[in-house]
């Protein structure tokens, strides 16, 4: 359970940069190698393999060496436990806004 | 798009924390005043009010006064944009383990 919290934590974290979001969407494409994976970014080489070894960390991305490339690929496994996290609180957000509406009218009563 | 990516960037953050997982998870339950949903956790009041703070930001926690008392409300609809952007990586974490185990061998050779 402490793992498994844990896991979420550094799931979550990795996912809340704009760049690593970018990264994982390119990667649903297909394995790609380092240089291709940083080009269209707008930052330098080191900070793009910054965000790699945070999603590496987190285990979203898995790099091999194959001779002299690096690559990468998505490895989706983790997302799986944070989308069910998630999943619990559907029945919330399909409440209607009526509860909320009502909640904040009272508020300024 | 930008606010899109904004809002996925402060949902996914504050979903990082374990403390402010568990808070949504006992407003989930219900309506509850700050004292409350501040006494089962092992931190001070300012502490565990930073965290309410984080949430309130990310829209997840709307605070309401009525009297002398704070209640909050769980605010789950910025979870759906979360959980829409991770459904789009289930048909990969569906995905076969063999076509990892393959790659990850590719890597030794």
């Amino acid at each position: 359970m402490v793992n498994y919290s844990i896991q979420l934590d550094t799931t979550f974290s990795a996912l809340s940069d704009p760049t690593r979001r970018a990264i994982l969407s390119k990667l649903a494409k297909g394995d790609m190698p380092i240089l291709e994976l940083a080009s269209p970014f707008d930052m330098s080489l080191p900070a793009v393999s910054k965000h790699i070894r945070v999603l590496e960390k987190a285990g979203l991305l898995i790099r091999k060496k194959q001779g002299r490339v690096h690559y990468c690929r998505l490895n989706a496994k983790p997302l799986r436990d944070a989308a069910k996290w998630l999943a619990f609180y559907q029945q919330f957000w399909d409440a209607k806004l009526d509860s909320l509406a009502n909640f904040l009218e009272d508020s300024s009563k």
